[in-house]
């Protein structure tokens, strides 16, 4: 799937990391959040806490290497540091509902970011401003905020603890204070949050990468409902402060959100996102002269399904280095080159040939659609398209924003009419059981260990008015 | 008085400025905050109400002609706006605590936007956090804000006179509601707030100088303690919501920081300076070939010294017109061009002369100190420096923020020691007599009807834990 | 004369500066051109010799104290410098017009920048081309520089010599090689060009003003027809390579364009401009109420007025320092304030009173006219304008970017004429004999040792196609 | 291999586009060197001839899609246009050196810009200077626009292709004057160039992925020392002005340089690259689990060098798609992490895998050593570093500006040196015989028809006194 067409999509996508303990906080943060740019590209922010208690925050539209100079991270000194990446839209607002959040409450100062999606936010909010709080953003995160100002415990540990547990949703959550740096993730566990060390320091992040990139070695997976409080003088404590539930991680994190060079849940990405493209090579035979992958997110699974039909791969689509945020089509009579200015067919290798091209998923169809007209117009003789996940029926509303259901192809299409409307010889996904097969998922009554509720509807954490 | 000097000296020098019932609302307050641009020039900001009924808001560092481009403008809709100028210090923090401020409450969305200080601000903040508030800036406006959220009031104008009732200190407030704008000026009036009409809407500012620009018309000034609310259907009340308290507007308005182009409190502020300025001639004339002032803040003053004392009036000082806020000083051996970079004698007037010199006001000494050496060094054969006001000896805490009394030279210098610092061979001020005579003010029990701390250490109001 | 209004007449007004012998000379140059800004606010450059003798520079659009930050200085290092600010249009071909302009030639690297306009640019430019010379700009400058690189001299102080003997026209020109920098008048005199010391470094300037800033010491003008070439090894030759002519000197300067702080062709800018309103009191007296300036230009001549007539000087209108060059009008409805958003009328000044107004020239007559409305609509009760200048009625060809002969509003009109378009009550201009009393012109024959060619039309250097 | 690392080495490396008869030709023009931009990140240049005749030019720094907004491109109208992208060094004198670059003359306006290297520009820049030409850039370019304008042709034609003749080295140059756009391609033919239709209008361009991207149907194309005159009115000339010289297309065009969706010098670039693998495989197999490839530039070999040896391809080091030109690595201690923040190894692959890696080719040995630690790191058991194709010893002088010979690991080292010091277990490069298998090369007497000099260091075009 291509992340153009995602842009549109995914508003709250998003990645955290944290370190407490070194004197490169706001450095290393830095690099971590660059290491996690795949999960938000819109805004970055970063806070510390200076030497003198004070917490720095800094918030900047764009990619972390955009916003974030070495003059703007010299304003952010200190041995603690949190950072968030981020989709948004556009305008001052977009700034406005960048993370960090800062708030000064009477247990002091605090920042907050997270991933995820509260399904209790708006009854939240409302109840909040009927007892008279206001609010300068939409986020989630500044509900958080109010439920720990308005706390009646007594230090601002049992505070969080006190406001995460009125919390519905997902979340993977850091949090900085001038005692202590603290990541949790809700009881479900439906985004990742890992842990680590980088020599004596604590550091967490939303995915594994995030240490590879700075050296960090990787401890273990956060638990769903567990809390890291990292003090500022080096000692720690694990708390399981909520009521136990099912946990539910997120299968499309697997199938198409997390980066391939990373385990996510106990689970290797690219080894995973493999046998789903096996799986779905076992399922879904064809007789075809190559495999080629939508660039670059269907390509570990066009490798797996290249290996287990034994026809071969090859590069089909090339992707360009050069859009970036900015790219303006130009106007009047030549608009609308879409997906061409960001993909490119070879076709030599395309020429004549009958063609399996495979993705990860499909959304609302459109971009699958040009992508097929695309490798038609370089002389493909058949296209035969493969998905590597089930139809997408049912949006997201654990913080993967899918667009509304009315948008979701499968959601109003048989697999043969969406075959017909993108304009495939053959069209099909894996099924269900196929994805739980290549993720290793435990299935009891034919309810997975993994939230899967945008391929079959069933939302393991009650959703509220937002349910379509 | 410089406005260089006085950039590291005022931070919380305001603007404010709010028009209802006209389709340019947005324009409108562009205009009106440019003519206020002298009350701050850190950063501008416009709120407008859109035809939905939502709010918009827009901040920007620096001018309003930089920051307000067309493109900005119009995404401010709406037949309603407010908008301010202010102070701030750089980096990330300024934006954040530019205004208005937007919240979103019980009672609806809300914008706010003041000119003043409020000497209970800290109280009040300490208070709401215990009371389980968040703070996302340091500014007064946020207090006002959450006072406005936790009232009990059945509706939001209660609920901000509720909120305002609480208040200590000095403001001139703008607020802008889904419902409509109110106005508001602290019951002591500190600081200067006039409404006025074009055409049928209804328009308010810091100073008249902002209806001139749009060619509205001047009504009169809003009272102490009086409330303007103008709904969105035209309909006006007038409110004094206040327990009535003896007005005491700033003097210092009159002496440098409002427009001379302008009434303000009832006085003409360009023939009140050129008084200050007869009035120091009669009480501290010293022969003399002929009067000069610091451009642009001693220029009425010194036409009025020139006019009493006989004594010709010259420009013996350019101003250059392209120091922006931008200029950075070329480093290594040739730093600290300071005034010189805004300021240069004219040789051939100054040269062999026995040369009276007048400004409004000293402060720190310092570029005072630079004027004299420039004069001198243009060949002035006598420098005789005149200050068309008393010797400022106290800090300013409702709204125009002077350094610590501990900067003030006069606060610790006599006048003979302030002369032989600043080097100039006669210095004079004008008696506290004489300024209040100059405003007209009414003196009863050597009490006046304006506030004049800053010359005299009497606070009008109290300042509690800020007091030095 | 408003320079908003010149903004859009003036399109080769321009600065020059060059220093030689200072290890600062790059950020020396910065402030010099600061010191001319004046002169020119569209774009500013810098060229240095570097140590290894490789020529450095920098163009950069907007005010210098916008383009050229610490860091665009650190790359001119050097002991020898020369720079340039002048007006140009906007976008890409604003930039490739701007000087110093570049070249690499058979003599080795020279960088030329120069302040004047040559009659015969046009002629010289076909020539070239003929010969085979590429232009990638349109400045005489270019010119100057083929003709430089084509000399058949042996060395390339000879080339310029000779290139500048084959110039007509007005220039004050700045050039810097590897061996020296030279700075030359041209035979008529017309631009001003002035000689200093820094120490043991030599400066050369348009205006003494840039001297003063640095504390450079003034030595005297360089002459009509003079060259100045500074060795780096400190050591210096004047040469008077031209054929003299008589001088002409641009009368202008005096009127308008020079700083008044300066002395210009040996005169003192503030005393002469006041003495023009002296004789201009004595021509055209009128009863009034008050004397006011249109500020800054109208300044030093209202006060001459003031003091001849007896009537009192006050400020009637007061300038913003808040226009920049970015100023966008709204759009819509409220377009075309104009003259409003730069000048505000002090109106209880001039309420009521018969008031003078005094300005230094009067070109389109628009800003004018506008000015005249908005102190009638402040209450004047009679307004007579005053022109401390005869009327314009000829285009400059020397430099100072006049609009059209036809769009001089005194080419085609009567005085009485005029002040009807203005609205003025009377109008009165500075008689010619009265303009060269002021300037102490010697008069030969009714010919004057000033070019006044834009009140007379008689043109000293002949202007070719030109001519209108 | 990494264009990270090729950033520092080509200096000289760019793409041209041209298109005559299209309505929105700048537009195109814009898509076209999108679509090139491979070939020059640095900064991008349109010319076009507008409807009066008139020569528009842009240029900026950055990417097409960076500084082309819409309102850039409006400024450029008319049918016709040209194109180029270029790397080049920061500061003013990147945006002096862009291209196109332009040049009134005697023949009238003219643009030029080229990809190539004149071997004789130094030469020929002297000679020009001697006869009194300026250089204002060190662009070869703007030797040719001299050798234009000197021309004693009787048109613009001919002026052209005499300057042309008088040209050593490589050159594909397009070409605008307000009668014609032309395109040429040097004798040897060193650089491609090719012709094509959109519609009825003419389209060329450096490769024919930029025809893919605007729907324009591929001609041919250009042959060596062909000449392409497209007037205005449609008409066409094609001339072959130059004495016929051996073509000698260049080599790593194929291996590294162009598109992999795409023929050039009728070869396809995708499969050749692959043959390159396969005949690597046969010519130094090794015994391993996987083969990875360093993306994106080794892709293609390695997909090949696995489908000979029958070993898995794996993606094994995953690129990052936001590394753009600004990242900026944080100070400190935590400096230079390149490559890594550039790529990721897919660690469950790797890991105890022995490990076949598959780059183009190597150059300074010091990214390739990078990326061995770094698969080291992640657990490979061996790793094979294969190169598709030979030792790169010597530096290209024809337009792919590789560092010095000094800095080119394989002039001085042998093989297995470089494999020590890159700390593989085995190193092997393609052999030049394979390399020239693999494209199809015609040997006769040792010599190809290609340029691989930088492989062999026979120089096809004399150097001159570049040659190290």
């Amino acid at each position: 799937m291509l992340s153009e067409e995602r842009k549109h999509l995914i508003e709250e996508a998003c990645g955290v990391f944290g370190i407490s303990g070194n004197s490169e906080a706001a450095n290393l943060t830095y690099l971590g959040l660059h290491a996690l740019q795949h999960r938000g590209q819109e805004s970055a922010g970063i806070a510390s806490l200076d030497h003198s208690g004070v917490l720095r925050i800094q918030r900047k539209i764009g990619l972390v290497s955009e916003g974030f100079t070495e003059e703007v991270i010299e304003t952010l000194p200190g041995n603690v540091a949190i950072g968030h990446v981020r989709y948004s839209t556009t305008g001052e607002s977009s700034i406005r509902n960048a993370q960090p959040i800062y708030a000064s409450t009477k247990f002091g100062q605090i920042a907050l970011a997270h991933n995820g999606n509260l399904t209790n936010a708006e009854f939240l909010r409302k109840k909040l401003e009927q007892e008279g709080s206001i609010f300068g953003t939409s986020t989630d995160t500044e509900v958080i905020a109010h439920l720990v100002a308005r706390s009646r415990a007594k230090d601002i540990q049992g505070a969080l603890i006190e406001a995460l547990a009125q919390l519905e949703g997902a979340y993977s959550l850091v949090c900085l204070t001038k005692d202590f740096m603290a990541a949790v993730r809700d009881p479900r566990g439906v985004r990742p949050l890992v842990c680590g060390r980088l020599g004596e320091a604590r550091v967490v992040a939303s995915e594994q990468t995030a240490f590879q990139l700075i050296g960090a070695r990787f401890d273990r997976e956060i638990a769903p409902g567990e809390m890291l409080i990292a003090h500022k003088d080096g000692s720690e404590k694990w708390l399981k402060p909520f009521n136990a539930q099912r946990p539910t991680p997120c299968i499309f994190e697997l199938v198409y959100f997390a980066r391939p060079d990373n385990e996510v849940f106990g689970r290797n990405v690219y080894e995973t996102r493999k046998q789903m493209g096996r799986i779905l090579a076992q399922q879904s035979g064809v007789e075809a002269d190559l495999v080629i992958a939508v660039p670059d997110s269907g390509m570990p699974a066009s490798l797996g399904y290249a290996e287990e039909s034994g026809i071969r791969f090859e590069i089909g689509l090339v992707r360009s280095h050069y859009i970036g945020r900015t790219f303006i089509e130009p106007s009047n009579s030549i608009r609308h080159f879409g997906v061409k200015l960001k993909l490119a067919p070879v076709n030599s290798v395309i020429r004549g040939k009958r063609v399996i091209v495979v993705d990860d998923s499909i959304v609302r169809g459109t971009t699958c659609r040009k992508i097929i007209k695309m490798v038609r117009e370089a002389g493909a003789k058949e296209v035969h398209f493969r998905v590597a996940s089930p139809p997408t029926t049912h949006p997201c509303f654990y913080g993967i924003d899918t667009p509304e259901r009315s948008q979701l192809i499968a959601s109003s299409h048989s697999t043969e009419e969406i075959r017909k409307y993108i304009t495939a010889d053959t069209l099909a996904y894996l099924s269900l059981d196929g994805l739980r097969q290549a993720v290793r998922a435990e299935v009891t009554d034919g309810e997975s260990n993994f939230c899967d509720a945008c391929f079959t509807g069933r939302y393991p954490i009650p959703v509220g008015s937002r349910q379509t």
